[in-house]
Formats: C-alpha cells, structure tokens, sequence
C-alpha cells in the first residue's frame, strides 16, 4: 500500500515526484514516458530559466532530477483502470494492481486518433502521430498528413524535406493553421492539399500501403507509405471512467487546491481543468498536488 | 497607458513578463530588485530542471531569460499605493505614476520589522534582515539575532564562524527551530540566548553601537555593533491599502483564475492566497496571471 502513486512523468509528474520524495513519502511514477509532450516541442522559450532550450533537452534535465532523487518510475506502463473501496484507491494497468492511500493523475495529454479501420492495427508501421520523432523513416516515399491546423502543417513542412510526395487530408474547406505555414506548404510542388476529406480506411498487411479517402462523396484511393495523423489532443483520462468527475472534452475537474471530486485523488498539468496547457504551469501545478496530497495525509 | 504592470520580479513577476513578452503586450515591470528571496536561498533542489542550483545563479538564469526578452524593468522603485478609476489602474511609486489597463502583482514576501526606535534609521548601519548577504561584513565583533525560529537559528549559525559573541533574543520561552540547529547553537560557547526577551530600542548614532532589550521585566542593555532580524516575513502587499481584498496575515485574495476581487487587477506568487510558497509554483503562478490579463483585456 503506497502512500502516493503519480500518473505520468510530464512536468506535473515529475515535479510532484520531487516534491514526494522531499516530504520522504512512500510512493511510486507509473507512466508510458518521461517528458510526454515536452519530448515534441522543439524550441522552448518560455520555461523560466531557460531562455531557449529543446523538449528534449529538458526532459533530459528532467530525468536527471529524479533520477539524483532516486524517484521509482515504472516506465512503459498505463494505468488502464481505477476504483476506490473505503480509503484505498486501486490502479490497474496493463502489467498489474496497485493499492495506494492517494493519487495524482497527471497523464497530460494524448493524440486524437481517427477511428478508422487499420489505423490501430497499422500503428507504428506506418500509422505515425509525430512528425518530429517519425518523419526521417519515410525517406524518399510517399505519405499522408491528417489534418488541418498547425501540428498538422508543422508536420508537413518537416516531411517536404524528406518524403517524396506528401497529401494533405483535411477534413475542412480551408486550413485553420497560420498563414505563413498555409503559404509555405502551398509553395511546395511536393505537397498536394485534399480538402473537404475525411479517411475511410488505412490499408497494409504488415506495413501501410496505401489509405482510401472520401472527398465530396467521391471515395479515392492513395498509395503512401506512412499517414501522420495530426488531429488534436485529449485528456489521457479515459481509464477514471465514471469514477472522477470530468468536463465535456474529457478533462478532470479540480479546485484551486489541486483536488478532484474523489477525497484523496488529485490531478494536475494538461489533464485537468486548469486552462493554461503550459510546461511551467504543470510544473507548478504539480508540486501543489504533491503538497495537497501529503496535507490530505496528515490530516488522516 | 499600458497593457498591462507587473509589480515584482520574483519568479511570478519574471515569468508574468516573459509570457506578456511572448503575447506582445505593451507592458512594463516595476520592481526593488530581481529574484526577491530566491536570491537569499543557497541550495535549490526542487526547482523541476535543475537537480542543484544556488538561488543567486537560478536568479542569474532568470535575469538572462528577462534580458534576451528585452522586458523593459524598473529597478529600484516599489509601489506605495494603488488606485481605480473606471478602467485606469493607477500605480504610485516613489518616482513617480504609471496608469494601465491591468496589474498583477507579484511582490512577494518582506521581513516583518520590530518597530522599534532606531530600527528603520540604521537599516544598512547594523541593522539586516539577511544573515547570508551581511554576516562577512561582522567578523570579530559582537553581535544579535532576533527571533527563534529556523531563519534566526540558521543566522546564528551563519555567524558562529564570523562574528566574536552572538547574542539570540526570542520573545518565546524556547526556541522554535528544529532541534538540530538549536543542539548547535547550544554547543557553542559563542552564543548566548535569551528567552522572553524583547527588544525595545536599536542604539547608535551612524552606526549600531548597542541595544536595549527586556527580559523578564528587567531592562539590559547589549553592546552589539550587528543585529540581524529573523522575526518572520509577510506578504508585501501593504500599498493596496484597501483596495484589493486581502485575508487575515495581509496575502491576497485570488480565484483558480489568478483574479483578485478587482476586474484587471490580478496576483501571483508569495504574496497572494495561494498556500504553496515555492518557487516553481510561483512560476506557475506568474504565466497564469499573466495569460489571465491578456485574456480579460481580449474579452474588453
């Protein structure tokens, strides 16, 4: 029985976890990753103290953190469940259960997938959510980008170097993402824009080889290698269930003390209510629920 | 007339300005200095990104990050009143006034005074509110620490290795500290303290040469050359007068939503209601506060 388990290891989770281990509680990280979206940003320039430094460097500066404080981080794994019976709060994942006396859910944020048929199937074999990460693999072929605002444009521009042609898929009349970004991929002869398109399906054995789209009403056929799929971001809290109270897009509701309708639950970063999806914001949201949870002990 | 004033430039003052910057508001930062207590701290642990830094070189860190902004700051100059007129917040230093649209204040914490006479006019002459920035300066000579809890005791310590006897003055009949640094002080033949004691008058002419003290109804007097006030900080919000709504120790009311109880007047950090002191989440604090004033002037 823990006295904390922290979900996710973005800036919330890690923070928290430096605030736990201070307070010397007997706790445990279980997350998929170290960083979560940081690990994507590419030019930081508003994390106070760092006048410019890349996701991946902080996360790096991140993960030295709680290592020095030798934070237990079971890392690769998802809480999938949760429930509570009396005082114990139960987390169930892929791997196991866990019993804890609180818990801080700061899984941040996760891609919205399409929903379509091969895209679950396909993922990682040619099914990509981050140009960043998964861009230099589609060297020289053909792709697809899913989407229309500036993650989706984002990843565009970074493929026009490296793919050979690349289609853009949006569901809308005209591209929501900045002008500049608009201008540049229309500048490109690489880069064909379908608009008004939704996917229907993703096609490949072992490997995606090809996607069938509707435009218009018309159903079309694509041959590419890998499909980006840019589409937006959720709450990574579908596993609360009914279990904690939640807001129409997902998002867990807490008060100004970091605290969920459920007594001992917490939650902080991109994953709650609190409005500014920000890297400082989380962190510091997070050593408010890691103070808020050891409080909540004490009081017991 | 501006955006936007940011009064202190703690963490929550610098990282209110590096987001106002990013949001191109026409904004100015009125300050007495940079960093505020961060700079009096000596080992950092908990500031999520760095696993060890020095309060001076994380202020250091935040200096830079203000400078590559070209955040225009006022150094030097502290408000000493404020006032509302229709939409004008009107801000009144001692230099002069500066009208704006909204304001967060972010001016942290100061040191509770004595109020004792002599106090005020030989502040700089013998009298420090700040054991690590002034106690080299008193090598060899006597001196006194007020106060008995862990500030005051670290004082003490600080000096032990500096000054020739030190005098503890604590109005308490024991000492507050955490046992280990009160076995310390006790263990050294330096150091002489005083329970239920009060000081009653600071002495010198240019400089401090003595001090009057009552213990126990009898009136003593000390030859010190330095006495350091270790008697508590409070939130230095008194130029609000009663403008903004504050509670029971002088802190500022704020909402989830960094709002205090006046619309355009915002407050983030050690001086406002939120319970957690640290300095990542006066960070924290700072973005929002600063988001929360970009927003309410979109909305006008």
């Amino acid at each position: 029985m823990f006295d904390l388990i922290i979900l996710g290891a973005g800036p919330a989770g890690i923070t928290a976890g430096i605030y736990a281990e201070r307070k010397k509680m007997n706790f445990l990280v279980i997350t998929g990753d170290v960083g979560g979206q940081t690990n994507w940003t590419r030019n930081i320039e508003n994390y106070t103290g760092f006048h410019i430094i890349s996701g991946g460097d902080l996360v790096k500066r991140f993960r030295e953190h709680l290592v020095k404080y030798n934070v237990e981080v079971k890392e690769g794994e998802l809480a999938t469940g949760l429930k509570k019976e009396g005082d114990v709060i139960t987390v169930i994942t892929g791997k196991g259960r866990y019993e804890t006396k609180t818990l801080i859910i700061a899984t941040g944020m996760a891609h919205k997938k399409l929903g379509v048929p091969g895209e679950d199937r396909l993922i990682g074999k040619g099914v990509a959510y981050c140009a960043t990460c998964d861009a230099p693999v589609y060297s020289g072929v053909d792709v697809a980008v899913v989407g229309g605002g500036n993650s989706a444009l984002d990843a565009v521009l970074q493929l026009v170097n490296i793919a050979r042609q690349i289609y853009l898929i949006d569901v809308d009349p005209a591209l929501r993402a900045d002008p500049v970004m608009v201008k540049k991929a229309k500048e490109s002869d690489k880069v064909t824009i379908f608009h008004n398109a939704v996917v229907k399906e993703i096609r490949g054995e072992k490997f995606v080889n090809g996607m069938q789209i509707e435009q218009n009403g018309r159903l079309r056929e694509l041959n590419v290698e890998g499909i980006f799929i840019e589409v937006g971001w959720k709450p990574a809290a579908d596993f609360v269930g009914e279990l904690v109270a939640r807001g129409r897009h997902g998002e867990i509701f807490v008060n100004c003390g970091s605290e969920t309708d459920v007594p001992g639950i917490f939650a902080a970063g991109d994953v709650s209510s609190v409005p500014a999806k920000q890297i400082i914001v989380a962190a510091g949201e997070g050593a408010k629920a890691a103070l808020a949870a050891y409080n909540y002990l004490e009081r017991k």
